[in-house]
């Protein structure tokens, strides 16, 4: 079930030539706020904005030639649905995204600008699902999930690789958790690359489905996500979970306020722009300052994206 | 009139020990928009989120061990105050900062935090030089112009040396031009260290004190100063005029709407906190595109304070 440290190694040696290898940010300020060492791995800073081009790039490396050619499709009005078109453009392969009518035209111009075959649907996820499963009959492109897809998974975890091979005695990774791709990566990463390094989620309590899933040890659903970490509001799937429950030590959950605090902080005192689903760790640090306190904790601030016309301040 | 170049690397020797030798960072959007290749020297990532830090801490190394005991005093409500501060207490020294009454509470915090001393005035320039020489005359501080002063000159340059030593081959470096001590000690440092990369100011037309002044001969200056780039409002001096007048190649002026544009391209497709004035550049070398073209431009980014309860966009 839990691919092995060779699928994890391959994975970062097919990933590496096509992502920038991001920065790692620190901050006395913060430091001294939380009385820890924090290590922000920028994925803000990453190609389209996000750490989702990691998955998308392997994804699409791992299909057949044949599988190639017809190209890929996945539904998605968010940061997947960027990194696939940009992936497949990077890697001469078509990419289908299936987006809802009413996703927000930047994000529809981010798509197109990317090369992505943009095809609308009704905005609820079974016709979504029903419209990309047309796709794939018709054209024979091979669907690829956001997050529930083993090969993006070990794609996301590069990120925690790239972090790790810098800063090889970290206590702690962080990073928020929505539909599960990145935190399970970046598990994996950590429990091949080091022996001490425990990985932790971050999840606002309004979309608390992980939480719960690793309370009962089966896969829970969020019935509202009402969340300003939008990235966050998914659940996780039947490839992520089995991961996350043997490898994730924690989750920590946050109020919305928490992570509009947190955001504030790295915007106002990092000078760089975070998605609120970025601030998510740094709420759950703060919050369990006495937990942490002293400790050598990695942060990955998962993307940059953010529709300036509507900010939490 | 003109510092020596001894003098422009002595200072740069001098402060590089206490600021951060900060990224430059590049963008393939924005080096395909403007068709040229852009090198952004990132000092909103500084000590304090601006250059200015830099012009404070030789300003006061280069002071007497009495001067040093009796402090130093500045009237800003800007940058210059939380850099005057925070230099002064790396070197345990007192700082008197004169603010206007109506400074923003924001502001006033951000001194305290870097144990400035604050004594508020009546938002006047003549109260706040009045209040300035009140202090000087009572405690024996030595006064520190935020940016007509050549040790505060020397200090600024130092950023475009960074820059020049990580890419010897620009053609131009392009700063905001305000109060004129970033763009001085930055045309010192490109005459100095190269032989052909010209230095280019950019300016509102809001507040184009510098243009008219290049075009004159002497010292004009604004009425008015109705530009969202704040930093700039402030007129040059007798210490940076000369040096202007005699090594900056061009002012290029833009509109408003041109300075809220770029910045919103940096901070949408950079992903980092820029301030109004340090979009001021970029929106120079769209205006001018053909001008520009294929060229190897380094633009600084002065810093990152803004008020995020009040952008833009």
């Amino acid at each position: 079930m839990i691919p092995s440290k060779e699928e994890v190694t391959t994975a970062y040696n097919r990933v590496s030539p096509f992502v920038h290898k991001t920065p790692v940010f620190t901050s006395n300020l913060l430091n001294g706020l939380a009385e820890a060492e924090l290590y922000f791995k920028c994925e803000n800073f990453q190609k389209m904005g996000a750490f989702k081009m990691r998955g998308a790039i392997n994804a699409i490396q791992q299909l057949s030639k044949d599988q190639k050619k017809a190209g890929v499709v996945t539904h998605s009005s968010g940061n997947f649905a960027q990194a696939l078109s940009l992936a497949a453009k990077n890697l001469g392969v078509k990419a289908y995204i299936v987006m809802p009518s009413n996703a927000p035209q930047v994000k529809k111009e981010a798509v197109k600008g990317y090369g992505g075959i943009i095809t609308e649907s009704q905005p609820t996820l079974a016709a979504r699902e029903q419209e990309a499963n047309r796709i794939q009959s018709e054209t024979g492109a091979t669907f690829i999930h956001p997050s529930n897809n083993t090969d993006v998974i070990l794609g996301q975890g590069t990120a925690a690789i790239e972090l790790l091979k810098k800063h090889s005695d970290l206590d702690y990774i962080l990073t928020p958790l929505g539909g599960g791709g990145l935190i399970a990566g970046t598990a994996l990463a950590a429990h091949y690359m080091t022996s001490t390094c425990k990985v932790i989620g971050g999840e606002p309590f309004e979309a608390d489905d992980a939480w719960r899933s690793l309370q009962s040890g089966k896969i829970e659903t969020n019935e509202t996500a009402n969340t300003i970490a939008d990235g966050l509001r998914t659940n996780l799937g039947d490839k992520n979970f089995p991961i996350i429950n043997e490898l994730v030590t924690e989750i920590i959950r946050v109020e919305e306020a928490e992570i509009t605090a947190a955001m504030r902080l790295i915007w106002e005192r990092m000078k760089i722009i975070v998605e609120p689903s970025s601030a998510v760790p740094l709420a759950a640090v703060l919050k369990k300052k006495d937990f942490f306190r002293n400790k050598k904790i990695g942060i990955i601030i998962s993307g940059g994206n953010v529709d300036l016309e509507n900010l939490p301040f």
